[in-house]
């Protein structure tokens, strides 16, 4: 028997034991993130797959993996051997697990979940789905534990103190903001869940999930107390202290279960449906008041303050000078050496790193050729690495951790002689960008109103994007950040001075190549009016776009006024820290069309 | 004791009799939609306020009436000596009555309602609104028949069919459409509540609503069965044999009633709560599942067919041959005679029933000249009724229904030399109403996501306008028709092909002058590409835009190109049926920019 059978024979021996007839494993944490720490990665270790999105589904008779069309081949390639089955759209099962489970269990059946990784929002659609067919859910199954022998720990890295010269406003001032918004609200406790949430509020960082900075924890926002569920081991001993002075009381970790379950007061407590777990949503007991929303410190975080705002204007510096070193270096290499899209990467990493007060990478840099492109989320490191011919189209997403903020930026770049069409598409998607970067709207506008700026030339075509455009991004937090968006789908959050979000709208010929084109922008207010407040954007990311790839012709006065003040802004900033090759390298590439 | 004041003698009477302590009215009737019939015109007749929107509370010691800003100043001299208050923001008084009760009303208090006239959706707006302070809502309190002796009886028209010929489509064929539509969604029996779904649905109209020819009625359609509430004595017998020949059973008005409460099979029922009275919905059994969703019919009828949109384009002749003709005789006699507002609505509506199969005016015109303009809803009739003075900025925003559709447009138009101030903005306004009435965009689309086209001309100036930018029209139905919008507003409701819908951008300056310039476009299929189904708008209305009010150095190329298409088209389609004096003064007024 392989060892991919043993496995699932032993899941299966537990189904039968608790007579289940169906376990659904997310690839998730109990703190619901984009990220995860080893530890959780269960599906990783049970079929081998390794794409960040992904549901198992293990039932006596089958096994099956779902997850979105972008790890297709991956899936395919990974899953050989596993037992398991890719489910695709088209295939004869349904293409999402709760279907497929309404379909195949029978009414009365039995379903089980560990309810620590799965979210209350989550379970509520579930249990709606399955209740026509009166199937019963049961959410305290962890059947892993007693199977996974050689389960990675939960990580034990040490937490570090985020200066307030960073993060521009002390943990004790946050906290008593906090409490005073919970006043407002009538709200008696506020459980925070979400692991930024609670770095930021505290001013601290740590090193548990990979491509961001931060600790497991919970916490628990009262009137007078304030706790912080964590391994104790964690916490060093200056931060220990001023834990001590401004109140955060540190319990350990698994204490929130028993903190939660015994509130007895009549205080309402305010959590995020989307950000819980059941588990912890059960302990809370029957006549605590549960007011549901976005987090509290969601929505104060999405609001840079005026230090972080200026340092973010620092960072985005460091972050061009080495994407303009990076770029430079593969136009002086590209014929020189045999080159890949994972040595692209690693030498991008290697520029970065060169910068001070860099952290790490804000997610897997993806660095994609032609084909590969028109992958939005493509991996070299899973998807072959290609090699880079010639006359390649190469798309660049990228972006990294400072101390003063965190960066996230795509470039496409021609190796060669792009053709009409490439340039066509290149400008198409250059105007939406641009029409994005230049607008000016009311206070009070959503992210959906404005999304379109962004495709109209694409529109005109008969062209789209499949993805968003923007989303929000965390200062040394997540690079994926909310509430706040900009996509066609509805997001209530209205956009509001001091957001910084990402402007990246995009083409993908399937088959071919893919562009995108993406800075940050930072809100701000504009000018008020009789008819209110206006708001624009300040586009804050620093790099060249390659000209090579502009049609001219398509753009209007105004677009190429726009291209040209970007890069002359692009070069004043960054030229101080290019040498003379460099600088004179990024003057050709910056100067006026 | 006035008359006023024994009428709110009387029902504090009652209230008293009933021990309750706040009695509410809405300006509404049993079908919860635009237009009321006299007989629930309970606010004119208790307050003397007339306008279209207002809600009355009344308790023992206060009786006060919301209504929204654009009829303050109306409300306020129709009120003194009423007894009532007007409540306004910024008055002592919370801006909303349901807060205002909330304030108000003493904890354990009951507040009495009619609940034929309120929505399940307002209903429990209110009673959540309430409930913190555990207020009862009585809601079959009709504390005015008994005292309201002059009451206007149920209206008595006589229903009318409208033949297939304008429908499109046979009235068996619709039902079957609806049953199959049903059957699809598992749905047992769809209870219609709306009278313009009722209409569309049996091709009939009626004459019981001001500016909507609709007939009371409930309907009720079941796998096999379909009854259709009315007053018999309404339907004529050639009606009465047809409705007998497709199956359509005719049952008394009230009888809706008794059948609901009588339903006992586990069919399930579609009901829209937005649209369903509390008092009927309280008569569904409780073993009946209820699925709540916006109607079906409102969804069909909201795609024109092939034979209605036929239809609307040589209505949108008709309708620009009388505004044309308006527009002329306006300027011939605008130094010759004393012109008023009300005077132009009425030459307005002649000039419009001068027009074949015409039937009546779609709603109540706008006619407003200079800072009443600024009222995006002036009425002449309750707003002082304004001479027309010389150098004037007068909007005319009407409409008709005509056999063959409805139609709803808006014209500013200057009587003199316009300033700079005002050349710019109406051509800001027009610039919007191009984009929006020029935009593609792919199947899919929310109306939210396009609103902003036809904003972004004024948002780039610090300008906007307060309402939505476009609406759904019926088909000799209500000018104001769902489910499909074009507003910030989110509204789920995908644009599709065959909907008709207003494009209406506006600039309202306070104390000067307003500007709108509104007209019907018709969605429809441009092309299928690789990335997807692209729609575009047909503009359909027909009327000249006035060029002495747009300043050209504003516009781009594409802009000046639409307005002289635009024009064109006008002149084309409309010159036929002016005479030789009209045809030349068109020709000028649509003479390329």
């Amino acid at each position: 028997m392989s060892d991919a059978d043993e496995k699932l024979a032993l899941i299966r021996a537990a189904l039968k034991q608790s007579r289940i007839d169906a376990y659904v494993i997310p690839l998730s944490d109990p703190h619901l993130g984009e990220n995860i720490p080893d530890h959780w990665k269960i599906i990783p270790w049970l079929t081998g797959f390794t794409g960040s999105a992904a549901t198992v589904v293990v039932t006596h008779s089958f096994a099956g993996l779902w997850t979105d069309s972008r790890y297709f081949l991956q899936a395919g390639t990974e899953l050989e051997n596993s037992g398991f089955t890719l489910v695709r759209p088209g295939s004869q099962a349904p293409w999402d697990y709760s279907d497929w489970l309404a379909d195949n269990i029978n009414h009365n059946g039995r379903v089980g979940f560990d309810g620590r990784i799965i979210s209350v929002k989550d379970y509520r659609k579930l249990k709606k789905r399955l209740s026509i067919k009166n199937i019963d859910i049961l959410t305290d199954c962890d059947l892993l534990s007693g199977i996974w022998k050689e389960r990675p720990p939960m990580p034990l890295s040490q937490v570090w103190d985020f200066p307030a010269g960073f993060a521009g406003k002390e943990r004790s001032l946050k906290i008593t903001a906090l409490r005073e918004e919970m006043k407002k609200r009538g709200i008696g406790r506020h459980l925070l869940t979400s692991v930024d949430d609670i770095m930021w509020l505290l001013n601290i960082r740590g090193n548990d999930f990979p491509y961001s900075p931060l600790c497991i924890s919970y916490a628990l926002a009262e009137e007078t107390r304030f706790y912080f569920f964590t391994d104790k081991r964690k916490i060093p001993s200056n931060l220990a202290s001023e834990f001590d002075r401004v109140g955060v009381e540190v319990l350990p970790y698994e204490e929130v279960y028993a903190i939660i379950s015994s509130l007895s007061d009549g205080k309402s407590i305010l959590i995020n449906p989307s950000a819980t777990s059941l588990s912890l949503y059960n302990y809370i007991p029957a006549g605590i008041s549960i007011v549901e929303d976005i987090s509290i410190p969601s929505v104060m975080k999405s609001v840079k303050n005026k230090t972080e705002i200026e340092n973010i204007g620092k960072v985005m510096v460091k972050d061009g000078v080495a994407l303009t070193k990076f770029f430079w270096w593969l136009e002086q290499n590209s014929c020189a050496m045999p080159l890949t899209e994972l040595s692209l990467s690693l030498m991008l990493e290697k520029f970065r790193s060169q910068q001070e007060e860099y952290i790490g990478p804000s997610f897997s840099p993806i660095v994609a050729c032609n084909e590969h492109a028109a992958l939005p989320h493509y991996s070299a490191a899973y998807g072959g690495d290609s090699a880079i011919p010639e006359n390649s189209i190469v798309l660049v997403d990228s972006g990294g951790h400072y101390m003063g903020g965190t960066t996230d930026i795509t470039r496409t770049i021609s190796t060669g002689n792009p053709s009409y069409k490439q340039k066509k598409d290149f400008t198409l998607v250059l105007k939406g960008h641009i029409a994005l970067a230049k607008a000016k709207f009311p206070h009070g506008t959503r992210g959906c109103q404005i999304d379109m700026l962004a495709r109209q030339a694409l529109w005109d075509n008969g062209y789209n994007y499949g993805h968003g455009t923007g989303h929000g991004v965390g200062y040394c937090l997540n690079v994926h950040e909310g509430p706040q968006s900009i996509s066609p789908a509805e997001n209530r959050t209205l956009l509001e001075a001091g957001m910084l979000i990402s402007n990246e709208p995009a083409l993908y010929r399937e088959g071919e190549y893919g562009i995108r084109t993406e800075n940050l922008v930072l809100c701000y207010l504009d000018e008020e009016t009789e008819f209110g407040e206006f708001l624009k954007f300040d586009t804050v990311s620093l790099c060249y776009i390659d000209k090579s790839l502009i049609d001219r012709s398509l753009l209007t006065k105004d677009e190429i006024n726009w291209i040209n003040n970007y890069h002359s802004e692009v070069f004043e900033k960054l030229s101080p820290f290019l040498d003379e090759e460099e600088k004179k390298w990024l003057k050709e590439k910056t100067e006026a069309i």
